[in-house]
């Protein structure tokens, strides 16, 4: 029976069944954003999609049956594991935000395509190479924001009224938006020096970030693809080296019997 | 007569002929625009622009003549193929669209200049090691609309009222366009956490597409420029490990002998 | 005489006080665009100024003299020629501009530093590169534009009333600056379905620019620094093969006489 | 007395404890933004902040007595003492921008982290690489200013006023933030063909810019992580070198013994 259920959940059809399930249930929270059609087909449309739920539940339930502890190991089962789970809380007035997370369902999508999870890992593992400059990125960010909120707090209580509505505010300015005609020049008529403050921010916060950037660029060149073609020159180069070391050999020993 | 009129659109003359006559027809749709001119010389404008237009058609008819199944096979070709059929398309009142549609004949430009073609055979050739990383941004894309629909739909239906408004402010949000003054601002007054969601979606959506636009950097570093140079040190090295072999069979031998 | 001027001009103390004199300028032209100073100093700045032009006069007639024919064959030489020459026109009510472009002397500055020519020849030489690809960007671009002329120019004459409002405007939503709060949105509610129009056009755009921005980086990367060490490895490669091939040669030579 | 002190301030503990209160003191300024908070413990989080900085200024102390003059030779050691002197100035009403750079003592977080020293340096490492570029941008920036006062001050003198105004604003246009609803298209209302200097100025410096940021790409790729393995090929080419000399030299002597 055990063995039965692991061929079974292990096999290419029934990843490939899941796979279509994920993208029909993709479908069907589409339509089910519209409510002309919710107000027609609404019961057809919750069947589907609770009989999708269904299938998925069942779905986790075999393969914790079959992996058991190492289920709970793996993240991308761990994540099937979460997004299903969210799916199955009931969600009453007061969890209403819980209902709308089901849609993160759709999200299998990345951990069942093998070519998908690749991508996922590869983006995940650009992560580490810019921790640390993230961090300091969040530093002058939070810095940026006290002095903000100590400076502009009480004229300008919209944007820099508290820690929090400064720290939105700068990272409106740092994607740019609406910085100068926004924020800046309505600042200015209140502090007239206010451009120091916010042309810093900005060089600094981009010079940062281009390196950041960079940071992934570098990475990405040096570890991806590099490898294969260096690796084929290494490797011919230290085949030439035996065999030039075997001839040296050869040569010394003619060269002892030869005297 | 097949092989005279096969050596005549072959030949060089020819192509500049009809290349000088795309540019020409660029400037006369050029023209066209401007309706003081064509109020004054508008017959003349049309008169050149429908010769254009007959000569074009001719050359496509010439060309399937000597290619036959062939011109229907080369992708070059059915582009010029349908650009000019969009052209002879007449357009009433119901299909206005397909008039403005003729202006796409000046692209011919692209598939007639052999360096215009190297060009977009590169920008295509781009697009497929992206394929994956855009599916999963469009995934993304996908999942946050139907949050958004579900969540901001009823407060702001000119936004997110369908599943289609919030793709097309997601996607603006996307490009950072007025994302914060614009919409997320007034959306917070309703939905006091809705930086939440917004923040995560431009991070996450920032963060791929770099990683999108890096792909492309990485791949063309090392598709395009690489090769030259390295396949010139790699036969360098190959033939030395010939050489290498040669001499090693050479005394090989000689040992042998003088044993 | 000759000599002497010769030997003047070329000298680097003679370089050196006219670049102070260029910043010298530049500080005189910056004071100048404040009236308060100008009405109280005027006569001075002005003064200072016609001093300037007068000996900047002095030094290309100088040059002119010493390098006869060669200084209007040097890029350099011509660009400092102009940029003197315009300062000598008189301005009168009708070309008040010529008064402005005066200003363009001060980017002698780039002319007489080494440093800033070197920069100046690297960023001119990332035109060529990516001319094919700007040719075919302004192509979409112009396609483009009169499509739009078509569909939007009744509706929307101050945005697309004629070709060349067109571009301005497709150039204003290329670099993505109020593009769907300000122009598509507005649009849309005419007509429906222009997003499909615009939305296109960005990504084509942006997919192009990216392209074009990578070429430039592809370029740099493969033309500014790569050659350095890879020649030297190169060169170790070859001096080994003709190491081998001298020693194949002798043992050769050798195995003859052994037979 | 003095060995013991420069054990103690050298040791790891006490860095972990330095590092430790410069994160306590970030959380304690950062809820001393809150004005709520701030009336009911306004006095203990004085309190705590003052300790702090007692703290840290004992720790200055002792490592000037310890380092005496190559402290003040340290460019990280002068970055701590200067923000800790300015948290000892009393501010009084005049100075209270002094009370807000106080925050700049959370920045100690960088220069006591070993790997953030790290990040710091390589960030002002990329600068001298693009010092150059940079001082033509300032040229370019001044020399657009001074044209866009002389020419839209009188009538735009919001925008275009003074020197300083124009730079702000054609920073603001450098950044694409609102450069054509705000800025240029009310220009052009009096000035219908200023687009050409704004469209020049906005390609001149995107194009510098790009040429930039490729400056610090290309210098990152090719300092940081090219030479490791290229090292190790040449090593290899060059012992390779070695081992076929002294082969050719072996198989001269025999050579010459055979004659």
């Amino acid at each position: 029976m055990y063995k039965i259920i692991e061929i079974f959940i292990e096999s290419k059809k029934f990843r490939y069944f899941i796979t279509s399930l994920i993208i029909f249930n993709g479908i069907i929270l589409g339509i089910a954003t519209s409510k002309p059609i919710m107000a027609d087909y609404g019961s057809i449309i919750n069947f589907l999609d609770k009989s999708i739920i269904a299938i998925f539940t069942i779905e986790i339930i075999l393969r914790i049956y079959v992996h058991r502890v190492s289920f709970f190991k793996d993240p991308w089962s761990l994540f099937d594991f979460f997004v299903v789970a969210i799916s199955l809380v009931p969600a009453g007035e007061q969890w209403a935000i819980l209902r709308t997370l089901r849609v993160l369902r759709l999200f299998r999508l990345l951990t069942i395509i093998p070519q998908m999870r690749t991508i996922v890992s590869a983006l995940l593992g650009a992560i580490p190479g810019i921790f640390s400059i993230s961090i300091m990125l969040l530093l002058f960010f939070y810095v940026f924001s006290i002095m903000a909120t100590d400076i502009f707090g009480d004229a300008f209580p919209q944007w820099f009224g508290t820690l929090g509505e400064s720290m939105y505010t700068l990272f409106q300015i740092m994607t740019l938006e609406s910085w100068s005609m926004g924020i800046v020049r309505p600042v200015m008529e209140v502090f007239p020096l206010a451009w120091i403050f916010f042309v810093i921010y900005i060089l600094v916060v981009t010079f940062v970030m281009i390196n950041l950037f960079i940071g992934i660029i570098v990475d990405a060149i040096f570890t991806i693809k590099d490898d294969e073609k260096q690796e084929k020159k290494l490797n011919d180069i230290e085949k030439l080296q035996v065999e030039v070391r075997e001839l040296k050999e050869i040569i010394i020993n003619m060269d002892k019997r030869l005297k």
